[in-house]
């Protein structure tokens, strides 16, 4: 079975959801049939590369909170994450473009090393000091390195802005065609959509659900078998005419 | 609607099959909403880069046939070939290792240009004087270009083999998983396979059975509805708690 997760470095709830959903993961008795995969989503893809702001900052001038009103929300999250065990730094954090992040990613996927920087990535821009949107490309080579990636091959994949790119934009083409408007997006199967950081309950009732109905493929009628020629390990059959 | 294709660059019937599937997506009503993926598949996976051979003494070797019946098949496929619009040479053509290839797709999928390549993978393999296999890189290179590859960037992934290695790996588990002896395997929206080199209208039937059916996601009974936390393009949202 195959768990799709659309979400963003940049979005808090995809950090504390994508815990929420390991734990129910780590508990479901097929989990080793469970393969996870991660779709890109940019919550603010119109930001332009260097344009970093401190996240109180954006909240304030983008969605006219009070700054009372968004460390309110900064301070509520950051108790989210500590339930889950996850550090949180609640206050200096900085907001911006994701784009280069999710080129990585894809990138990681080809080497079997997205979840490892994925969970580097969050971690980076959610619980450390240090800004993942300040320093250039050099902080995010220095995190592919850590998640076992080429560090020169990792610079040339950042260096060249159209590697990866059509892979992130055609993950946002198709979470708008699954209907998601916001991140964390959980589609187990291509059959059940969970939406948001749910409990770690509403996921283990999810993928129980999805489990139950997963099917093998259905053949599709198709008329004389003998006109359907395959190549296998027994070489190219040729269609028995009768 | 996805359709995903399983196939090998080494398999006539995938050859001739994708032509049948694809005169069936031309007249298919909806096909602007149907998206077409290439999924790899080998059908030697055990054979050396290097060991490249006459099809006609792979066919008698490998399959015990006598090189009248191996001669007869691809007469046979020439045939088929040529009754789909396409050139075939029947004699003449080597068998290799096709592992470069299937990378090389993975790198033209990320650069939206995997159905290009695949295109002319098969007409060099199966139409062209030229052997895919004997020349090295460089032969694939000049492909790649033709597809609207940066034929530089198209080298260097031939040239580590660990690029896009996982991702052909993956395809493979997945066919197996999905009950995939041989190919072409069709898979529509994970749902219907179509297994072989089908008529169009086999592939026709498929595709107007698997639209009636595509759905979209159900949701997953989530409990209150409070608790699904998410950042979308209204900022993040902070469960509301009675």
């Amino acid at each position: 079975m195959r768990v799709e997760i659309w979400s963003d470095i940049a979005c808090p709830w995809c950090y504390v959801g994508k815990a929420r959903f390991e734990k129910a993961l780590a508990a479901f008795p097929h989990r080793d049939d469970v393969e996870v995969v991660h779709r890109s989503f940019e919550l603010d893809p119109g930001r332009a590369k260097g344009d970093v702001q401190p996240v109180v900052t954006m909240l304030t001038r983008k969605y006219g909170m009070s700054e009372a009103q968004a460390e309110a929300g900064e301070d509520n999250l950051g108790a989210q994450a500590a339930a889950e065990g996850l550090d949180y730094r609640t206050r200096g954090r900085d907001h911006g473009n994701t784009f280069d992040m999710h080129r990585l990613l894809h990138f990681a996927k080809e080497q079997g090393r997205q979840d490892e920087l994925i969970q580097l990535l969050y971690r980076a821009n959610f619980a450390e000091e240090r800004s993942v949107f300040t320093e250039g490309d050099e902080r995010l080579v220095e995190l592919a390195a850590e998640a076992g990636l080429d560090a020169e091959a990792a610079r040339a994949v950042l260096a060249d802005p159209s590697r990866h790119a059509d892979e992130v934009r055609a993950d946002e083409a198709e979470a708008a065609q699954l209907g998601a408007t916001g991140v964390p997006f959980f589609v187990l199967d291509r059959k059940y959509g969970v939406s948001g950081a749910q409990p770690a309950e509403v996921f283990s009732r999810a993928l129980t659900q999805a489990w139950g109905e997963h099917s093998p493929l259905k053949p599709v009628d198709q008329g004389d078998p003998a006109e359907g020629a395959a190549c296998g390990p027994d070489g190219c059959a040729v269609p028995q005419q009768d």
